[in-house]
């Protein structure tokens, strides 16, 4: 039987899917967490599905070593490319990103033309395109791959006329579709969440899965009463894990987190 | 005993490698030659030595499964982070970038002062400037990396204002130390020659280190009776392997080689 009281394992390529991670934390603070960032084979938007079902499968097996009760797939291409196979491999409820931000999106717009942005993996898959078609099949979804947006926010430039220029050129597809509602498809975007809008303009709703992902996972834990209980857990609330440059890791996130990310563990996930 | 017919092992952590491959094609047209890059890993420059270490042994290893006479690491940052390391544990001759690249500098300057651009891997370690200053102890060294180039580089954006912007946001500290010389000390930065040379000036001499290393690695042969006789050897001349993404691969090999790189295979790295 399932330790109510163990932790959620989260993970991602690297430092993104932290911001899944404090929608967690902001939603439901009893729950402990263990995340594990993948910085050692990062970026994983431009590699193959085999590849990335590879790296999913080493990582959930490390997770279980932690004991976790369930796990989020807090990156767009993991959960695009493996989701579907692994979540049928293990015992444990795994989710991903992309059903919450489909329903987001479908909830959202008014005119049904919705714009989905990513990395060419997440948009490669046409993932977003099938799931929002089956919640609503009269939408209409148009993807665009941005595989500058990761290297420019890892380089800091959130605010610069360089990251201007390039989001121009990759949103312009979607703004002469005349999109109501833009799906942020990569845990790294809402990190350029302002210039995003302004460029879009204020008719256009940004969503970011973040949110809903951990609305889906608190229905998920509650109805597996699987919630853990105030109070009660092991010692450590949040661990973080990575397969490389953990000290780099840990100030990235603890200018995303709402508290001190202490103590990062590398670990060498090909072991798993 | 060492066969003088069997292939020099060349690896890279993509690509990028294909330029020195391209340099040993055209000074040892007799050889033959193992590719591997290591694309479901890459980018090397942005994680950690210990990483970087373990990666260069896994794919040495696999290289010796193929029994090549003699390894080239056509990766600035393995060469910086790993060459020290592996070169003592395996029964090959080994050789990298850096060695050829410095050399070439030290030759080429007149006032003495020499920038190097690459990644923050290879910039961090020092190395250039440390081989740089044994070779010459009264040079000036001033190091940039350049984090953005390499996914500028894949996206294809050679001629382009943005990369323009960046690069001379980049150049500009190098410019301020009026350098003469400057190494592209990553070997995905020769693709980006006429940009550098044009924000440069015509007065900087541009230092591509593969072109050395094949001269280097030529001399080394030559030195321990290990050049191919012509016409011997097995029936593939070139092979080339990936641990993801072969079609991929196989075009933009295509691109820079002066033959068709046919029949890339896909191995999978973490098993060496």
């Amino acid at each position: 039987m399932t330790e109510r009281n163990a932790p959620i394992g989260v993970f991602d390529s690297g430092v993104g899917g932290l911001t899944v991670a404090r929608e967690i934390i902001r939603q439901m603070p009893n729950e402990h967490i263990v995340y594990f960032g993948d910085t050692a084979r990062l970026p994983y938007g431009s590699k193959s599905q085999d590849t990335i079902i590879r790296y999913s499968r080493q990582i959930i097996r490390f997770l279980m070593t932690k004991e976790v009760k369930a796990i989020v797939i807090a990156c767009n291409t993991a959960s695009a490319y493996a989701l579907d196979t692994v979540a049928g491999e293990f015992s444990l409820p795994i989710i991903g990103v992309i059903n919450a931000g489909a329903y987001s999106a479908v909830h959202a717009t008014r005119n049904g033309k919705i714009g989905v942005i990513g990395t060419e993996g997440t948009i490669g898959s046409g993932i977003y395109t099938e799931v929002m078609k089956r919640m609503r099949p009269d939408i209409e979804v148009t993807g665009k791959s941005c595989p500058l947006f990761v290297p420019l926010v890892e380089e800091g430039l959130l605010h610069d006329s360089v990251t201007d220029e390039i989001a121009s050129r990759y949103l312009s597809a979607l703004k002469s579709r005349f999109i109501d509602t833009l799906v942020l498809g990569c845990t790294h975007y809402p990190l350029l969440r302002s210039t995003l809008g302004r460029l879009m303009g204020s008719d256009v709703t940004l969503v970011n899965p973040a949110y809903e992902t951990a609305i889906e996972l608190k229905a998920l834990l509650e109805e597996r009463q699987l919630t853990c209980i105030s109070g009660q857990g092991g010692q450590e609330k949040y661990q973080f894990f990575v397969s490389d440059l953990a000290e780099k890791f840990t100030a990235f996130a603890t200018s995303i987190l709402p508290m001190e990310a202490k103590g990062t563990r590398k670990i060498n996930i090909e072991e798993y």
